[in-house]
């Protein structure tokens, strides 16, 4: 494909992509083709000889799209949701050509310096505060995902706390203060908390939250206390804003000094939630933030921002650059210093040219765009848990406070986990459950940007008829 | 941007990116900007309005373009190339309106089920055998980076070494036995090994290669006796096909034997040179991979593929699998075990739908295509090769092998120093340095895919014009 044809092939691929995004909401929500259904439909090998555009193209229909689940949908209410703007796009399709690999400032300037600046951006959107800043020692950087930033801000803290063992106790190896080191989270935490420890070779504490699923500060300082008795080291803990399961939020002003006095360092996910923050009406939901060492959130989940990316900031980023440092000869460059290298900042070496897409998606929408896509998705949140309310059958199971209502009907686990079954079965829409302390229950997340009032509407009635033929 | 604007803009985009490709050779190819350039460039906060495409475009030009270091400029010879091609940009566009999140099967099935195909496509290509295929135990795995798969290849060895040791030693604790591992890796590999160990908590021992920068089998026995001896526990080695540093080639047949015999895991890297064991005559630079628990290559350097898709098969995936997994509710589903959920062969837990640009480049160039652009690469290697050659001032340091040229002025290390800088201080082309063995020397790589002869040439008369004003 030369250039010539890249100008009609690429128009002709916006304009499916407009088409598809048009009308997503006429294609089931979740595939239903059973494992191994692609196999059959492509050759056991690549063509020898090239093909055209006119006998690949159809086959996106054929083959692809059977197996996709469109999480675009207006009726998709998984998980949570994953951000698609046009913008975005067009912004992925200057980084794809472009095709640098930012590893260091100067293997792409703009790469580098837009990142800093569009990070700021962001940070002072979020009011975090000023420590977090670029300039000083703190700054931020974009990830590929929330459960990278968990690990990478364990591995940081892994490194500052086994130097810091070693200046109490020089006749311990690095191996033996490894096994005393703990790390901290609630037993609401994404299971990235416990993968980022397996990983990291640490011990990994689940706290156990209270009735309202939050992490308390002092249920944290029981547990580091009942492992310092046993000679353990603590040394890192992820507080949640917003946990996965039922968005419950652990209270930072609690946490942050328990952190603060034990030396532990802290770190913050609030992956889905962090976006909201930027309208003033949740920003108290981030209050204590100025305890974190770290603090991450994800504007590909709901700020507009193509996945991936993923926004960390770091109160120190010597914290990261000393736990990660490893500096070969064809890497180094005459700037190093004046700038940050991101490679230092990350587990991968390569990095895409994020910034990019939050530049066009914070420019063309503006702060009071991205502010009326965050509260038009809450306000139909709470339309969906006003209709939970009106049907007795029904109980919301947790409180509302962003995007996700949690139900259930007041029958035993065993019936929910058929609702739930028979709603992916039908199909038109698409839903995944979720559980807390022994508690099954449904998850009902706003996530397409197109999701309007009608298609709540149209949810609980698929929901109330499926429940009507099982009761 | 509503669908109608995207129309208008994501093709005002197209056309953007076309013209910038072809006519990418009138720019600098490495930037001059200097640290700090872009922040006085834009405000520095986000706007509260939306600002229209109108105000964003013409930005391209002033705030990035000056600050982008031109990787497919056919005039930049620095580090190994990465790919770009219009297929893939074409795949990227329809990637990002998809924009699934392929965590597990059911949440988009062609997401997982078009990897699996493409990974046995691709190891079909490379004639790698059997077992690393899908059906039986083993499989493939797009990653983000070799550095990636790296790590992952180490956790997974490392999870498996901990485990056998606790049968033999029921008594050790998971961190003495960290504490007793070591891995092992030529002093050529990549800095991305030695980091790999620094964040895998293990040791890291770099063996010394022989006069021809190769890591050899009686060098690494010897290596492994010795640590033996120390009480410590020998389990995982990486042999680079391809070093960064000058291109050698670890003898995986000498290698391959002592890992077997001394039950250590072997991990591949082939990043650069991978592609090229598609063309028969290369395909001997792989033999022994029959030994390797994992191998990866980056079909985003040299095949075509944009970053980032880094290529890895495992011969047994349940050692990652055994070693990643963490499950909770919310991400189980029906067709667990079926087909592979790739979110336990990887660090992130989300992914993009990376083998839509491997299944377009694929179909579009076909095998032959792919072949064609490396064999070009390949023999304008020797091109400048034989340049070198021809002038007595300079001297080929080490084999040609493949797309990159290393050389040095028959002068002191300061005096190469100071040409290499000219050269990017010039700015006509870029390159980088590198060194071995005390040794440093000039790396010229043929990278973008449009280079052509004309292009060694005017980069030969630059290096010989800035040579000579030096001598």
């Amino acid at each position: 494909m030369d250039a010539k044809e890249f100008r009609r092939r690429g128009k002709e691929m916006v304009d499916y992509v407009a088409d598809y995004l048009e009308n997503i909401q006429t294609r089931r929500p979740l595939s239903d083709v059973q494992p191994g259904y692609l196999r059959q439909l492509i050759p056991g090998e690549a063509p020898q000889d090239p093909e055209s555009w006119d006998q690949l193209f159809p086959d996106i229909e054929r083959v692809i799209m059977p197996g996709v689940t469109h999480w675009h949908s207006p009726h998709f209410h998984a998980y949570f949701p994953t951000s698609n703007s046009y913008p975005a796009i067009c912004a992925d399709i200057l980084s794809d050509a472009i095709g640098c690999i930012g590893f260091s400032w100067i293997a792409s300037p703009a790469c580098t310096e837009l990142e800093v600046v569009m990070m700021d951006w962001l940070a002072k959107m979020l009011e975090l505060p000023d420590q977090f800043l670029s300039g000083g020692k703190g700054g931020g950087v974009i990830h590929g995902t929330a459960s990278e930033a968990t690990l990478v801000a364990l591995l940081a803290a892994r490194s500052h706390a086994v130097n810091k063992a070693k200046e109490c106790h020089p006749d311990m190896t690095d191996a033996q203060i490894l096994g005393k080191l703990v790390a901290y989270t609630s037993d609401q935490a994404h299971s990235s908390v416990e993968r980022a420890c397996l990983l990291g070779a640490v011990k990994c504490r689940l706290v156990k939250s209270d009735e309202n699923e939050k992490m308390r500060g002092d249920a944290l300082q029981e547990a580091i206390e009942e492992d310092k008795q046993n000679g353990l080291i603590p040394f890192f803990c992820v507080a949640t804003l917003g946990t996965t399961g039922c968005l419950s939020f652990d209270p930072l002003i609690e946490i942050g000094p328990v952190c603060q006095k034990e030396n532990v360092y802290m770190h913050v996910d609030a992956a889905y939630a962090g976006s909201s923050f930027i309208c003033e009406e949740f920003r108290p939901l981030l209050n204590g933030v100025e305890f974190a060492d770290s603090f991450n959130f994800n504007p590909h989940k709901w700020m507009l921002v193509n996945f991936d990316c993923s926004a960390m900031w770091f109160k120190d980023s010597s914290d990261v650059v000393d736990a990660f440092n490893v500096d070969p000869l064809y890497l180094k460059h005459e700037n190093q210093g004046a700038v940050p290298d991101y490679r230092h900042w990350q587990i991968p070496l390569g990095r895409r040219f994020r910034s990019l897409k939050i530049w066009f998606v914070l420019r063309l929408y503006g702060v009071k765009g991205i502010q009326d896509h965050i509260r038009k998705h809450v306000r139909l949140a709470h339309e969906f848990e006003e209709l939970v309310k009106k049907n007795s059958a029904f109980e919301v199971t947790h409180e509302v406070t962003l995007g996700l209502v949690c139900f259930r009907l007041k029958a035993d686990r065993a019936t929910n986990e058929t609702l739930l079954q028979n709603i992916n079965k039908d199909g038109r829409i698409h839903m995944v459950p979720s559980e807390s302390k022994g508690k099954y229950f449904l998850r009902f997340a706003v996530c397409a940007a197109s999701t309007e009032s009608k298609d709540i509407t149209f949810a609980w009635e698929v929901i109330q008829e499926l429940a009507d033929q099982l009761m």
